[in-house]
């Protein structure tokens, strides 16, 4: 986890989304989940430059709705308050009413305007929240810039979650530490296109909104809309990032010139988020991670990628360390982007399989071994026909899975 | 399983492949797989006007290559040639001449022009085909007029099927009787679009290629293109019609006064096969029918219906016998469908949960109670925003996927 990732990124071990100047967090129980965390909140001490990204399923939760409106005011948040156990969503006219009450009654705790907070459900779909709960709840949150309280956070946006899931990476931006801290949830219903999970990423860094955002958007792309656990694209999900500007550095733009530092730490910062919640997949043993080359382009390459990922038939066979390339090709296949029959290359971790679509005789032993052996399996898919290239994040299908969706509700 | 669908169209119960005059079938064990039947034919003792529907995957098998030839040089079969175990797929130039080889031997010993051949193959991707047991096993195929042969053919094509999958048809055209006859394979690796399994479809009907050929493509993608077992869309795949022409009605055109008593009975029959293929989808317990009515058009309530039946959560949700129709609408969300989100009723066989998109209080025990006892789960979702509608059929995700799955080629 720890390690210098690029000239002047580095990753912070202990790093967290309380890390940036201005950040302060806190979980705790209300009541909604039974025993577990189930509330929490990110705090600015002032108002903070945001940009968000959402899911694009046509079916979008209550407080989606209400955080796009309070973000399209001014571009700004100062507080992001989130439930587990309870989407909030299809629950109609009730549920959004439900989002605006906790939307109003965490600002007058908070103390700032309305459209300065963001709510965000996570949980069950299609039952009413329950309000006296939330509000009450809401009373006792008492964010605090400590360890402690980032990690309160973390467990309370969980859902079947096993895992925490943080990062924070740090870089120079006119010569003054910048950080930007990360947090996430989701291990099923995720196919994000965008963002089937929930990911908030806090930062110091001044930077404007518009910029931000696209900044945002495009590593987004490359990041959190390349992995799949099951398919499913989440009514819910988001993710956020919100900017203190308390580092003090020049306004960040892709003219300055330490843009791509800041640039490489954002992405760093949700690349591992995202591989971090395909690794924590429902039921995953392993992270499969699979690289496109050799493309008509980048977009079929990622495309392709996230198919292969995707297929339950590649998914089941890593789970069972088979190391069965016909069922790579035939994801590859199906994907429905320009490809040479003829001209495919396939390795699994070290294992070359295929060379110009033809078998290559390999070690059956030396392939289980790899795949048993490591946490991260590789696949290497090169198509020959172009320099597109990309990857995509999933994890191996097991049992566990169905029995983890086969009685989620009850 | 028998029973009269339409006016003239009536289910016969004993009927298989070799009812339609003309057809005698075989199935014997060659030793590609370990100890059940691995080869077989379907013969007509003349040249049958063909109709064919194949995988629309970019990575297509040998023998694929080789029956599109056949069926392109005069529209007409006599033979067909299938072994299961292995697949044929992704072997390169040796793939392609094994293919060929498979066919000139079959025509050979069936004493046929090459052209009125085809060759087809299941089963493992990648490996090379055992010629020496396939071309040994081409000289004792003695096909017959009997149900036992039939049968025997029908389990020469399956792989991990769990049971045989035929259905017969017939009707009168210009007072002579019709038979449908209709034989499948298919239960893991499917998600048609055209074809993800094998199918072959006798008739002794007279009627013209072109004529077949477009009832079939109509027809394929109202049935066979809407069942998905796990999304993936195999290599191989492919449904063939065979017409003899022996029934001696005038010949069939969609002006010919019994054409719509033809049509559907062909319609019935491959809906037959479709759902018998998903029913018996690898680990199913439950056949699941998707019904969308009220979507902008046809082909998007088909669309709709296919991805909530393809939903991994619906259907570990349908094996916990959960009535979550949470995940049902979330599917509908992301179908990239119009839709209005204000407007949708869903129902749970005969137990309404959602309403104008407003949740209803229902009886989970009702509902619980419907999922275990019925062998079949009905989804009906209503758009409210047009007059479409369509059916799509899958199954459940149970812990006997993953364990069929992780599996399969050791």
């Amino acid at each position: 986890m720890k390690g210098i990732v690029a000239n002047t990124v580095t990753e912070l071990e202990n790093g967290s989304i309380v890390t940036p100047k201005g950040f302060s967090a806190v979980g705790i129980h209300t009541g909604v989940k039974r025993k577990r965390y189930d509330l929490g909140a990110i705090f600015c001490e002032v108002p903070a430059t945001t940009a968000a990204v959402y899911t694009c399923n046509r079916i979008q939760a209550a407080p989606i709705k209400v955080t796009k409106e309070s973000i399209a005011e001014e571009g700004k948040l100062q507080a992001i308050v989130v439930n587990s156990g309870n989407a909030n969503a299809c629950t109609g006219k009730r549920g959004i009413e439900d989002a605006y009450l906790m939307r109003r009654e965490s600002a007058m705790h908070f103390n700032i305007p309305e459209h300065y907070t963001a709510v965000t459900s996570t949980g069950v779909i299609g039952e009413y929240m329950p309000m006296d709960k939330i509000t009450a709840g809401i009373l006792n949150l008492q964010p605090e810039s400590t360890e402690e309280a980032a990690v309160a956070f973390n467990q309370a946006i969980l859902t079947t979650d096993t895992i925490n899931k943080r990062v924070c990476y740090q870089t120079k931006v006119n010569g003054k530490t910048i950080s930007i801290g990360g947090v996430a949830k989701g291990s099923g219903m995720i196919n994000p296109n965008m963002a089937t999970m929930l990911s908030f990423v806090t930062t110091d860094a001044l930077i404007e909104s518009e910029v931000l955002q696209q900044a945002l958007s495009d590593i987004t792309n490359k990041t959190f809309n390349r992995i799949t656990v099951d398919g499913d694209t989440s009514t819910n999900d988001m993710v956020v990032v919100m900017a203190s500007g308390l580092a003090e550095n020049d306004y960040l733009t892709p003219t300055h010139p330490d843009w791509d530092d800041f640039y490489q730490a954002l992405q760093q910062t949700c690349e591992s988020l995202a591989k971090q919640i395909a690794r924590d997949g429902e039921g995953a043993t392993k992270l499969i991670e699979v690289e496109v080359t050799g493309a008509l382009s980048n977009e079929d390459a990622g495309k392709i990628a996230k198919k292969v990922v995707g297929s339950d038939l590649v998914k089941t066979a890593i789970y069972g360390t088979d190391a069965n390339w016909g069922r790579i090709i035939c994801a590859v296949g199906y994907s429905g982007c320009e490809i040479d029959p003829e001209t495919i290359n396939i390795a699994i971790g070290p294992i070359q399989t295929l060379i110009n679509s033809q078998p290559v005789t390999f070690s059956e032993e030396q392939a289980k071994a790899y795949m048993e052996e490591n946490d991260t399996i590789k696949i290497k898919v090169d198509l020959h026909i172009g320099e597109g290239k990309g990857k995509a994040w999933g994890c191996d299908l097991s049992y566990d899975y169905v029995r983890i969706n086969a009685g989620y509700r009850s």
